[in-house]
């Protein structure tokens, strides 16, 4: 008999609304996790966006104080889906409180507020995830598997851009995301954070890194809402305003085990709208992969016969690929929202099992702990050493 | 205020799921259709899977006997996700008890049985849909956006396969779509129905074709359950039965507008799982889709100055882009499951506003009338006139 | 030691151009075919045009009479690069004169004359060769390779297409490629003549056939040149003229080992410069070629395991590879005008070993025989069996 | 009248046979340069080969002893393609003497061997010029055009990779590119080089470098042949030998202008056989590139109408595309090996026109300053400073 978790979800936007469809899918697709969950409680700071959430996301109730939420007893599971600045008042309230708790990528917006969460997490039983997707999408899932099975050999390269390009214009505004005080970085965050996570995931450890970044456009037109919310006063009715994080980042990264990593990362690469692509290359064979295509991996076998090599267009949409004989037969394909579902379900079953969940709250930590190197590095130009996390 | 609308959906496995998995999301993307679905009933022969279907799928009741659901008073809407040879009593059972239709693909197993649906869909009020979700996928509906928007000019050539591989080992059983009479034909029907319904959709209506088909694999091992669930007697303990359908078909056509087209549907291309490709070729530009990457179309214009002159590859995830304002910011991919929830939408405003929804049992009827025609070519080796729908 | 060959081209232009250019290359990236060609004599109508011609391309002397040239006793190779309405009194003359032969495809305008010339060539010892360049694209020599080796299997499904897109444009003058009297036929001698060839030789003999075929543009503005070299006299000062070949084929065809095929030659595909691409479906494996991407080759193989079977993208550049170990490392491309160069240096090792080149004559005249029978069928409107050769 | 150039060549492998079919090929396809090459003399040390080479490749001589090749007077043009180590003072010598040079890539082994030969080059009138043939592909070319057009717009972003694998296999045996005395530096002169030049011509100079690389397969398999002709006394009968150049270096980029850049050449790239790649970013379209692909240009631009944005794959083989008219029509692939024909026609147009070729030895220089820069951060682990060149 399944055991039933009420969720309780922070975050009502675009987030919350990519975890509210895991949540409302996931049993449907993986009925055997052992748990059903309940859409208890959506949380979020305007009542009237959060209650119209509630009724179109299917959760019971919603509310507006999320200090309340991750302390009501009926609640199993905590899901942050807020901006960064929140992770650690939440996170550590929700641990405090004896809940398993799922954070939205990157844990924190600095590893000192990291390792601050992570400090209380060691102190608890219960689960921690964050909400890395991109490891759950089925062909990064089978590249991990490809490696292990030893078909790439010893890892010589790491090769990963993540490129978007939304705030090209100059006249698009200076929303939340631009503004240090709230995402913690630019694109170093929000983008470089999902790469290192698959670096650390696919490749291992990081040693040391060097990284330049730069701000394109410098200032931008306010969003009078967001000041607002804020109770900004800096703005003082001016219009425009100063961006305060980076609009690309670069890194170059040694590996414990020798190989050679390189990272970029922007919202400035016209065209690319959300290309997270990566390369890996071993003594044995090559993989590739790209969000724009996520249901393909690209692999490339040196055993193959010398006539017959090419890189192979795997689509990963067989019974035999991970997570898919859930879904539908090979050929139809899934979308970037399936990446959630396939969270939720691996999160279940480590909660069912008692078992670690991955990445944990001490694996987001360390992604933290080289984006902190890397930023320092942008400061230093010198190569840095990743911190311990 | 939504209007509710309460769901009869007959049939549990590959469809029934994908249609239930629709009813499931379409109101939370898509709040604004006027209509709130109930998850009434889902109906099937076998009660213990049927039990366990309705459970895993979200459905209030579970049934066994169409005949009843069809008939039950509370029912607004009946969805058939049953084999082709029981879409003729269904649907007119449903219609003749005053509900909305929506029919799998293809309407119905002949063209005689088809024109038996649609007299009695013409005497009634209600909507009715063949599923024909292809249509759906966003970038099929850009593709005709583009043609409306002149942007092709006249059109001069389709091309289209349906490329499948599930049947290529010898050792594959004669499962139930392998069986004339309850599939009516093989990859005809069951993907060439859907290439022409694009292709009637996009270019326009055929006025002549000549085809071509083929079993390379003529028999095979019987399975038992589906001998069993039809009481069949011709199998007499045999182990190796006769496949009564084609394994492939080829067919070209005239189109009434001068264009030419060809098609092929096959269960033996190695390595084409689901491959829906088509290409149009007009006066002014070009298109090309492959469902194996659904999320982009191809588009040449010739009026783009000379030396930058190529296929653009459009990743169909913008904001501007049929359907997709409802779900993800750009570059976040949709899959297959999403066309069932664009389907339901477009069904659920055609209800509410009282207008004919697309494709309709007509139109459903005038796909039924050239597959028609492409069996009857087979035979007699000439080209033969498409029937009147 | 190698033995000198003199030769003799008939033909300056597109062709005479690309041949005159492998006649140079041929001994010095294959300097083991035991032949060293001699550029005697290029010959033409054009006085001016012609001896500008063995200038730039390096023959030794010019003429303007085929006959004299065709008759010389110091010719040991007459090469046929002339409209096909000269391809028969030309190459007739040249195997009475005891020449090897090359003679651009098609072999002749119909099938008649091909046999006519087929006739002669039998009573010859001479070798003689049909200028089907694109089996010597190194990627479908592979493809043969691949299939000599088993890997596809037995063969379902040949799917062809030869798509161009110059004549778009309806204000695109009445060339002498639109004039039945010269041209022979459209599209189907010039494009399909390929994928024909390309079929007899990757799949197998052809049985039957049904085809269709239609001019979109039927009127187009004179070229007085044409005229005037032709001594026309039907144009009589009108400035447009009726096209009298197809503008566009289609055809089905069922092989002799039971697989199907289509196959499609236009020139009204918008964006298709040179899109030559075919493929091959078998009951181990798939193969994929496409002419604008002509140094690759796409394998799948139904004998990898499982979870890592794709279509494989052979970049066909490696010293393993047909004809490659000739020209550059690894990844380093060959262009259009290379297959020339392997078709002069396999004439060339036929004639010193005293083999018979391939596709010879014989060959050509099957590829005739199913042209001919195409356009039988796109007038009967029926299937044809194709003709013996 | 075209003038006639003697040409002498020094070297006989990879590059010497490159450079030949270049002079052997130019005067046909660009027939109006205003020279006609005479191949005059081509020069290697070992007699035998040589004298095979000359026969094979055109030339009318061959001579052993360089100094007296760039010493003759009948010589005009001097082209240098032995290893890096020899061209300082074969550029010298062959400058003093009065003729113009054409020198391969890298110009030297380092920036004081190439500001030496700078040095005598600014005192002389004859042309020079560095053999970075990417420049010449037609698809990199019109990039440049699309650049120069105003279609990106401000650059913001240069990525590039030049990936190899042809030493993975540590059994690969140590081979002159893997001796730092002879081939200066391993994949950043190699390969780097190449990219370095692209970067410089399409983005403007590099102000600050940071940079890394590393050697994974610290010793192989002597080559006793490369020993003996080197008088190498310290193999010592030894079979294995130490690597002295990196296997693979990657390195981030300040341009003056702003823009960031990233970049990284390797031989360790399994499947990777000649993928120099690269993409640029800029405030109104992207513009990306790969030498796997040579004749696809991909070009994105954001003044498209929003619904029908996407890279487009411009099959650079039109006549209005830079080099092409020259060749065939549309659709007909050009190879690598062009790219040296197109060098040299541009060369010679140079020496006509008196005007200064591109990249000369000055740009050369400017390439070499980079490389050092990039040396020089690799061993002080800091940002450097690109010296003047």
């Amino acid at each position: 008999m399944a055991k039933q978790l009420n969720i309780g979800l922070i975050g009502y936007s675009f987030m919350g609304k990519a975890h509210s469809n895991a949540f409302r899918k996931v049993s449907m697709f993986f009925p055997d996790t052992g748990v059903e969950p309940v859409m208890k409680v959506i949380c979020g700071r305007n009542r009237e966006a959060v209650s119209r959430a509630a009724a179109q996301f299917g959760w019971e109730e919603y509310a507006t104080n999320w200090r309340r939420v991750v302390a009501r007893e009926d609640i199993d599971v905590v899901d942050i889906c807020s901006p960064g600045n929140m992770h650690k008042p939440m996170a550590i309230e929700a641990l405090k409180a004896g809940k398993h708790v799922i954070c939205e990528k990157p844990l924190a917006n600095n590893l000192t507020e990291a390792k601050e969460i992570l400090k209380v997490a060691n102190r608890s039983d219960q689960k921690t995830m964050v909400a890395f997707n991109y490891r759950r999408v089925p062909a990064v899932a089978l590249a991990r598997q490809l490696i292990q099975e030893g078909r790439i050999g010893q890892i010589y390269h790491w090769r990963a851009v993540y490129l978007q390009d939304w705030i090209i214009d100059p006249d698009f505004p200076l929303v939340w995301r631009l503004e240090k005080r709230l995402a913690g970085s630019g694109p170093l965050g929000d983008l470089g954070a999902h790469i290192v996570d698959l670096a650390l995931h696919l490749v291992g450890d990081i040693d040391t890194i060097v990284g330049a970044d730069t701000t394109f456009i410098k200032k931008r037109p306010r969003v009078e809402s967001i000041d607002a919310s804020l109770g900004a006063k800096g703005g003082g009715g001016k219009r425009i305003g100063r961006v305060t994080v980076e609009d690309a980042t670069l890194f170059l990264a040694r590996f414990k085990n020798g190989a050679l990593g390189s990272f970029e990362a922007t919202r400035f690469a016209a065209g690319r709208r959300n290309h997270n692509r990566f390369e890996i290359n071993g003594s044995k064979g090559s993989i590739a992969f790209n969000l724009e295509k996520m249901n393909e991996l690209q692999y490339y076998s040196r055993e193959d016969e010398e006539h017959v090599q090419g890189f192979r267009e795997i689509i990963v949409n067989e019974g035999s690929h991970p997570y898919m004989s859930a879904w539908w037969p090979p050929g139809h394909l899934v979308g970037w929202e399936h990446t959630f579902v396939h969270e939720v379900k691996d999160f279940f079953e480590a909660v069912v099992s008692n078992q670690k969940a991955s990445p944990d709250f001490k694996e987001g930590t360390k992604v933290q702990a080289v984006l902190e190197a890397v930023g320092q590095s942008a400061k230093s130009k010198r190569w840095v050493k990743v911190p311990r996390a």
